[in-house]
């Protein structure tokens, strides 16, 4: 991370490789289509701070919202029908445009992760890898919020 | 999010407010010491952007690493004792120093958030809140990967 004065300028650890070329043929969520397999090329100057990642099952990837469209307080969520605040909801033109996706670790050969659960679009700009440890991450007892019931959902063309 | 060419500039959404203000006295992970209280405040210009956030019983917090110590590729993590890949730890001096904590919410009065399982450093920069979604979220079943056992080392003094 690089400072400057109160603001912070990120750069890629890597590239994120997928199918959808198009925001209309990824998933809402990953978890909502879980077949859907990607690759994590990480950059080689990395390739040292993979060790270990291949003990995880699951990883948090956080990557940047780079084919934004203008940030509204209250979008019309992916999985909803009325405007809702951008904070409740995992809409994807949001302020600091950071994406953050739960994936399961298939393989790991060198600086490449084969992954699983993807939403991410094709080329998409790598910014952190953290493992998923459900000490601190898995919280099945939490509220859905308005998403309930939108697994109902995942079955529309087009949106999972 | 302000582009930049391949970089990527943050500005915060917010401040975290904390009874952390050195290292020493926050827990490694804010689920290990679940009693600690800390309080957002979101700038008053999202304020809409909380519509809806009060009907999700946890958030996902991305925040600033914002006091880094300089990145090693194999730190040794606050939980364990020898070196491990970076991106197998949740060590906050890591590449475009972003962290993650999910959080309890407990209230909210207008731009401010009370939130259980803190973390965080007094003053640490807000940058994203998400709403934590068990169905995109919660995979108790995944493999705690070296952490497993971490739990037993909560007492220790300092680190909880």
């Amino acid at each position: 991370m690089i400072r400057d004065g109160d603001t912070r300028v990120l750069q890629p650890i890597g590239t994120i490789r997928t199918a959808f070329s198009r925001k209309e043929d990824a998933p809402a969520q990953g978890a909502l289509r879980p077949e859907g397999v990607g690759t994590i090329e990480v950059l080689p100057e990395y390739i040292d701070a993979l060790d270990s990642v291949d003990t995880f099952s699951h990883l948090i990837l956080l990557y940047a919202l780079d084919r934004p469209e203008s940030v509204q307080m209250r979008p019309v969520p992916l999985l909803g029908d009325s405007p809702t605040g951008l904070f409740a909801t995992r809409h994807p033109a949001r302020p600091n445009g950071i994406g953050l996706t739960v994936v399961s670790l298939l393989a790991r050969e060198g600086a490449t992760l084969t992954v699983g659960m993807v939403d991410m679009l094709d080329q998409t700009p790598l910014l952190d890898i953290k493992p998923y440890v459900p000490t601190f991450d898995a919280f099945p007892e939490a509220s859905e919020g308005w998403f309930a019931g939108c697994r109902d959902r995942a079955a529309t063309p087009g949106r999972a």
